[in-house]
């Protein structure tokens, strides 16, 4: 083994158990969990503890130009965490501790590697609530999260990761240490760095603090579920529903597809012969009641064949486990779909405006019959987010690239329809080209141009988001 | 008349009417509403119609060397709409449609120049609620909202403005058209530009579209006064209605002074013996008359010695209205206290973290007294955001003196209990030694390195923020 002088700077910084070069964990550390991407060999793996080291981590691949990318739990959908050749992963999940909760200011302070349930939970036993939660809300960390600009459930009424950031602690590719933000709840001191950090996807710095807002505990909510004959007549209800001025807290689409694959994976009595279902919640107090029952009415109106609302907490809890249970419930679906077990889920993530949604999913409908290929979808139906999902054959080249082409025209239609590439996996390698789409040439230019300004090296997380 | 080349650029690309030179008018154009601040003499004013006109404006001066300043209504409080010497004054007023409404998606376009009352009442129509509700909204335009990032009443429950921008069109420096951010509920699309022009005051490009989420209708709001017998005691009543988990939609600190100003100025029976009155709101449906309940409990428990509930809607608009009174009474105030009548009125604006608010209110009474000035405090207490309002005498020096003197205290003041220089005015001229306090060099050098890639000649709004 030659000696590389970088591994010596950063053992003699961080010592040699923070700095891995373990061939298998190389690889496990190689990518997040996007498809369609591809991924680099990486030199290292450190695992900093303090911002001094981060630091020390930064200065050193700095002087030795070898590029950084910043690492969280790596469970990405767009490949923004997939290590570059030749490159240092940062992983940030040794930083771990909750280092403040204020239930007066209604803040928490974080290290970024502190996984988005550790935060919630412990709001949680101060009678606080931290709301975004994205599917990977078990494992995902807050840094990750930030990064991405992650979304999740909750964030029809209650807002996105960004709305809760409320400052940041980044080491910079100078290797100086910018605090952004603050710990009030308002202010307009500068530029609104934090939220130029958020969602940048590890490309301008590296997050080593976060101070998050918090609200009080969620009310108790009422849910209801309602089954369409069409997925076009369950998008006609959603924007009912947002005409009416409802705000349910909760506003979740299956298609039959998914309808199909979760009760594969755990029969729970759903209605497997529908071709969508809305599941809504509300948590409006004492108005609760009459909000589900507008709720039922517009559903009804749009033509569902069936509606009916949680008799319980229990039930209502066996519903959202059902959502929840979408993704791994779909991955086995595809899985099986082939009989060697080579089918796999390539996932996409696109937004519309809410009023576009009946026609994304009857385009969505389309696409898969022209491309030939079988698509699910589920998805933030309140907010116009939608992942179709794309069962392909992983050992068939020509199903892969059918499904790559679905993907495509996915993409463009999302587009098309005033929306965009991504409403809540991010940009990460998957999607540059969609970006660059999205934008335009000027948009384009001046992401280069901040880049250029704050990491003129392109030492952080070279060749992501464009 | 010496022909200048510039305005002979000016008026083939806009036309006479649109470019304007009238001393008188140039005069009025000088400033917004900050004190403390200087103002350069303009060269001219002018007033494009479309995007079109601006890029040529932009064009037109970026070839000449001669700087920009955008203006909307010029009521800002921290002079960041203050001309710069031999500037263009980009005055945004006659770009003043309001382009779209979209109550499925809950979306509004706009033109920079739309009044924000204008903007509230159209949405209001429709059934829904632009809540950002800045003290100026009969005049102020969404523009010039957007640039400063204003703030507001409402603000405590439902946010400031860039919470409510989700797409701008912006004219570059290079004369670019830009357009950022969507129309989508959600969205990660490459970096959150729209956020990075949000609040930038003007110094990074000019908006010339926005695109506005809304928000359905407001609930009734049941309205609370409580009266207490020092500030600080107000203060602990607004940690503790935090600490307990209530979410008022209104609350608002008025101390002794603005009471009596506000008495003086439209008699209406408040309480001027009280040393604070706070003013609550809760708009929580069902569960509302619980919520004041709540917030009673915790004033009276806070050392109140008075309080009651707003019988119907007329009493609750009135005391809406005397708080929005606060302002005018007060500069009445402030120019009585003089026996020619020249006092005036420095208004200051700082944010603590909720906990903080009683020490902030007990440290401005002692900078008032160390200092020898009179200063009112007014403002959004559940945010922490406070505004201190000084009165001088204006011909007197050392009176002024001493104003600017517990100016500089309470922002000091402010940085040392975990705040900000400003919660919502901005920085503009006014706290540009703030601002570097506050953020440090890194900080500074981070926005300067932002504003070199963006307006690298410095066309816009030069001198101001940083």
């Amino acid at each position: 083994m030659t000696a590389i002088p970088l591994l010596d700077d950063l053992r003699s910084a961080l010592g040699d158990a923070a700095v891995l070069t373990d061939p298998d964990l190389l690889r496990t550390h190689e990518r997040d969990e996007a498809d369609l991407c591809t991924a680099g060999k990486p030199l290292a793996v450190v695992r900093p503890r303090t911002t001094a080291e981060v630091v020390a981590v930064v200065r050193a691949a700095a002087r030795h130009g070898v590029p950084v990318v910043p690492q969280g739990a790596r469970t990405g959908l767009a490949g923004a965490a997939n290590a570059v050749d030749g490159a240092v992963l940062l992983s940030m999940v040794a930083m771990d501790r909750i280092l403040e909760i204020d239930p007066v200011s209604r803040i928490a302070v974080v290290q970024p590697g502190v996984v988005n349930a550790a935060l919630a939970d412990a709001v949680a036993k101060q009678g606080l609530w931290y709301p975004p939660d994205p599917g990977s809300w078990e494992s995902s960390t807050i840094g990750g999260n930030v990064a991405t600009n992650a979304g999740g459930m909750c964030c029809v009424k209650y807002g996105v990761t960004t709305e809760y950031v409320l400052g940041l602690e980044v080491v910079l590719a100078s290797g100086e240490v910018l605090r952004t933000g603050r710990r009030t709840a308002k202010g307009v001191a500068g530029y609104d760095l934090t939220r130029l950090f958020v969602g940048s996807e590890g490309t301008l710095g590296v997050i080593t603090e976060v101070t998050v807002s918090l609200r009080p505990a969620p009310e108790d909510s009422l849910t209801l579920v309602a089954v369409f004959p069409t997925t076009a007549a369950a998008g006609t209800a959603v924007a009912g529903i947002a005409e009416r001025g409802l705000t349910p807290s909760l506003l979740e689409l299956l298609d039959h597809t998914h309808l199909r694959a979760i009760e594969a994976y755990r029969p729970m009595g759903l209605r497997t012969d529908a071709q969508a279902l809305l599941l809504a919640a509300v948590d409006t107090g004492g108005r609760a009641a009459d909000d589900l029952a507008g709720i039922a009415e517009v559903c009804t109106a749009a033509g569902a064949d069936e509606v009916y609302a949680a008799t319980d907490a229990a039930e209502a809890a066996a519903l959202l486990q059902a959502r929840r249970l979408a993704h791994p419930a779909m991955e086995k679906f595809a899985a099986d779909t082939f009989p060697a077990g080579t089918g796999g889920l390539v996932i996409d993530d696109v937004a519309v405006p809410r009023g576009a949604l009946a026609a994304l999913l009857d385009g969505v409908a389309r696409i898969a019959e022209e491309c030939g290929v079988l698509i699910g979808v589920v998805g933030h139906a309140g907010d116009g987010n939608m992942h179709p999902n794309i069962v392909v054959d992983r050992a068939d080249p020509a199903s892969v690239a059918r499904g790559r082409r679905a993907f495509d025209e996915i993409m463009r239609l999302g587009l098309e329809l005033g929306g965009t590439c991504t409403g809540e996996h991010g940009v990460g390698l998957l999607k540059r080209d969609w970006l660059a789409r999205e934008i335009g040439p000027v948009g384009i230019r001046v992401h280069q141009a901040i880049k250029q300004a704050l990491d003129p090296a392109g030492l952080f997380n070279p060749g992501k988001v464009f």
